[in-house]
């Protein structure tokens, strides 16, 4: 039967847009030229400036000859440049690709072959590391330095050109190219895989566009909110926020490193509303010294990933003045797509239960479609009692197009129409989920599962421990045994291992008590994961 | 050359949803189950029972054969069967038809046969017109009664089975259908043209879902934010607001009627945080009695549309508590796609000076891509000088499908590329449009062109003038003369012609000055808007 909805009702050019989080650049300039976009020291850059700018960018790389499906890199700090990069670069039709700055020479080689990047803009501070990564690589991208003024150190330089030479000469009313389909990738992040070669998760125009919008509604974040770059950018595209600010005309706030005196004097200085930041970032604010904490204009919202916020942090950041949320996301979900979504009655909890309740990382994005936990033998998923664990799924708009030039990658991530996180976890009687652990760091005893998150759990609740990661060590009897690695607080005298046995037992079965105990700093990625395999690594050898 | 970011990186299953509104409602049930989703008199119902219902809608219209591109019609004031329909009809790949609760039974018959009907819902307030309309047309749509308990009076049943009964024999776990492609049609609405047969227009999922969530960030409306419903929901899907208030799981506050005391009351005791509504909903919002009147608890938005809120309502409203948003858009547009979007810098202007910018019509929503005030024979835009008329054009993701079964007027509004609003305006020099004259309401006086808007504005400033409309009026030497219809303050008593003379001339040029007055109330469209064609009519007659 015909459907009369369907006839003579085609999508044209009047009614159909691919979806681009490059708009709203161009809104925010259009309607509010003048609004601060962009605070980096003593620099105040307007939303004419910055489009401005953006435009300028994108012309001087089309006159470079980067076009549609050509990869530009770029190897930058929390700076304006950055900001400009998100929109300059997929403005002629590329695709931006971001480098973890903490990476080594190897696996930058690496990334700027497999990206077969054409143009490199990189920032003077890590001219040695590339250097040495150009030297390497088998591509010969054109090298642009980026000097940036907040950076105090000598950086060399490797190209013919410094940032803003190359810019002055591009055309601020560039005619930008729209995505010919919302489906074009937008950009290029490498997952920091434990093992093999990193994998390249590509993003598309109508997925960024989603989560950026989704970002605001999700965190209600109003017109103008101003927003503190705690949050590296290379990371997920800074979990898409730089394309967030423009859709809600907000401020971005921008850091080169996140110390305690700059990050406090920002919050209160340019009146920060949200900011971002894996758990460590929390530490280091509540660690400043009295003389650099600040009196905060008002509540904070503060976005956390990576780990479950323990409740001694949630209390002390509650009385400095912030709220936290947690989120949960991936580099294959573009950043966050789920949430700790609160409910108001949550509220009257006691701290320890309110702590148990954020410590999961809860529901989907508006704009993730679908999200389940998952047996992936039957792809049934498991029941809602918070107990039987499975393997974290989602689908939707804001699930990767897929890993660069990696077929059998892609194909097994989604295999079954799911997105395969490789998190295990439960999924609790009120539809929200909660991490039991990364399906790698799950530790198997006599048999028996243990949750090193459970464990680390009990011990951070010790008033010595400041940070804890616990994992498998081979156990000739019992397959693998709990090991934990601690850090103490500052100041704090070492418990003894009778102290902390006792201190496990009275919170954990037998089982799962640590058999070995080991006190020093955590090796972190540089956005603040704690490097699990390293640690793997080091109770090999004890 | 090969675009390697287009290479094995498919849509599928998991990274490729079509984008529709439903899912909201999914999502908040699933989240905050017990959260009010509903108010209306004395009920209370929550997103858990609000989902489930429209589950149970969606069950018992398939059992009735509804499906993919059928057409359910309603009659439906602002109820919770209302909002229910929003869900239940296109839960089943069917599209929502409503219908304006005042139209007579012509035009009703009308759209019935034009839409095709299937299934009527129809509240017996309405039952006298529907009986007429259902006797004149030739669909014969199963009729399903709607008895509102809120509904006061005494309608008779005209189909066998009331709208309760009818969906409690649906499944509350009924597995709906998500569109097949989220350019499917999700609802239909007739534009109420001056001439001819009115014009069905026709949305889609993905417009809807990107209107919807436009419609919280254009206005910032945080989570759980608190709507009444003075709006007409059946006036372009109530501007998509049913579908926003689930993505931000808000509450709905319903109202059968426009009146002053439960307005009043509705928004002290469940303290409503947004509202939409026509001016004439803000003059009878501040005509009522002290009595009537309630201390507000928080600022309340206002989002008016139809005319620009004149000077002196504005101030009076702030004085109540309320922040007036402007803001523009058509039945082809979802509702509104432009706002006002204001700079805090004009808190500092004068209260004149402040209605001056907020006459105007504005900005787009981020989610128009488009919008331009062009010369429809060059299709070039005008220049931003603010007097330039030209005709106001829109393009993007929530511009209409198209016109239902009618190829050329489709055609004809989506020439060139844009979507031809029929609205004259200009574009001021910081990009903001402002609407001169609707194309048919210009007079041409003696060739030269006056704005029926501005003698308007000139007669608003009159303090004993509630309201005032201008029209041509046919004319031997002139060709047209502007003709003045007026509605008086209450107990204001009338000026005199010479009063009026001298009033208009201190404010406008001696040929715009209108040659008649009239002193009467002004006929009103349900929705608020003037019929302007009514007074063209009499003033013909004068």
């Amino acid at each position: 039967m015909t459907n009369i909805f369907n006839q003579d009702l085609e999508r044209n050019n009047a009614n159909y847009q691919p979806l681009t989080p490059l708009t709203f650049l161009e809104r925010a300039a259009s309607v509010f030229p003048e609004h601060t976009a962009i605070i980096h020291g003593s620099l105040r850059r307007s939303y004419k400036d910055f489009y401005a700018r953006s435009r300028q960018l994108a012309s001087r790389l089309s006159q470079e000859g980067i076009g549609r499906g050509d990869t530009v890199s770029v190897m930058l700090s929390n700076t304006p440049a950055m900001l400009e990069a998100h929109y300059g670069v997929p403005m002629t039709g590329a695709v931006l690709h971001s480098m973890n700055t903490r990476l080594d020479a190897d696996i930058i080689a690496f990334q700027l072959d497999h990206a077969e990047s054409k143009l490199l803009i990189t920032d003077t501070e890590f001219s040695p590391t590339i250097k040495s990564a150009l030297e390497k690589a088998g591509v010969k991208p054109l090298v642009i330095d980026y000097a940036d003024p907040e950076f105090s150190g000598d950086g060399e330089r490797l190209g013919e050109t410094e940032y803003e030479d190359f810019i002055a000469a591009g055309d601020p009313e560039f005619k930008w190219l729209m995505p010919k389909d919302e489906w074009d990738a937008i950009s290029l992040n490498y997952t920091s895989g434990t093992t093999g070669n990193p994998k390249g998760v590509v993003y598309h125009h109508r997925g960024a566009s989603l989560l950026a919008q989704g970002n605001a509604l999700t965190a209600s974040m109003p017109k103008h909110s101003v927003y503190l770059w705690t949050l590296p950018m290379f990371h997920c595209n800074g979990w898409c926020f730089p394309w967030t600010l423009s859709a809600i005309v907000g401020t971005h706030v921008c850091l080169r490193a996140v110390r305690q005196k700059p990050m406090w004097d920002s919050i209160a200085d340019h009146k920060v509303t949200h900011m971002c930041g894996a758990p460590i970032v929390m530490s280091t604010l509540l660690s400043a010294s009295d003389e650099d904490k600040r009196e905060l204009p008002h509540v904070v919202e503060f976005f956390t990933a990576a780990a479950p916020p323990p409740e001694a942090v949630l209390a002390a950041m509650k009385d400095a003045g912030f709220s936290v949320t947690h989120l949960y996301g991936l580099t294959e979900s573009y950043g966050p797509a789920v949430v700790n979504d609160w409910h108001i009655e949550w509220d009257e909890l006691d701290s320890a239960a309110q702590a148990g309740m954020k410590a999961r990382q809860g529901v989907r994005y508006s704009a993730l479609e679908g999200l389940d936990v998952i047996d992936p033998e039957t792809m049934q998923p498991v029941p809602h009692d918070g107990e039987t664990i499975g393997e974290v799924m989602m689908k939707g708009n804001v699930v990767m197009k897929g890993y660069l030039k990696n077929r059998e990658a892609t194909a097994d991530a989604f295999r079954g129409g799911w997105f395969h996180t490789g998190d295990l976890g439960v999924m609790h009687e009120d539809g929200y989920i909660q991490l039991k652990d990364r399906s790698k760091d799950i530790i198997i005893s006599g048999g028996e599962n243990i949750s090193s998150i459970e464990v680390e759990d009990a011990l951070y609740k010790h008033k010595a421990i400041a940070a804890a990661a616990v994992v498998a060590r081979p156990d000739d009897k019992w397959g693998e045994t709990p090991c934990a690695f601690i850090e103490l607080n500052a100041g704090a005298e070492a418990p003894t291992i009778e102290e902390l046995d006792k201190w496990c037992r009275s919170q954990l079965a037998g089982f799962k008590i640590p058999k070995h105990y080991v006190f020093e700093e955590l090796p972190k990625t540089s956005t603040g994961k704690v490097q699990k395999f390293v640690l793997r690594e080091r109770a090999k050898t004890l």
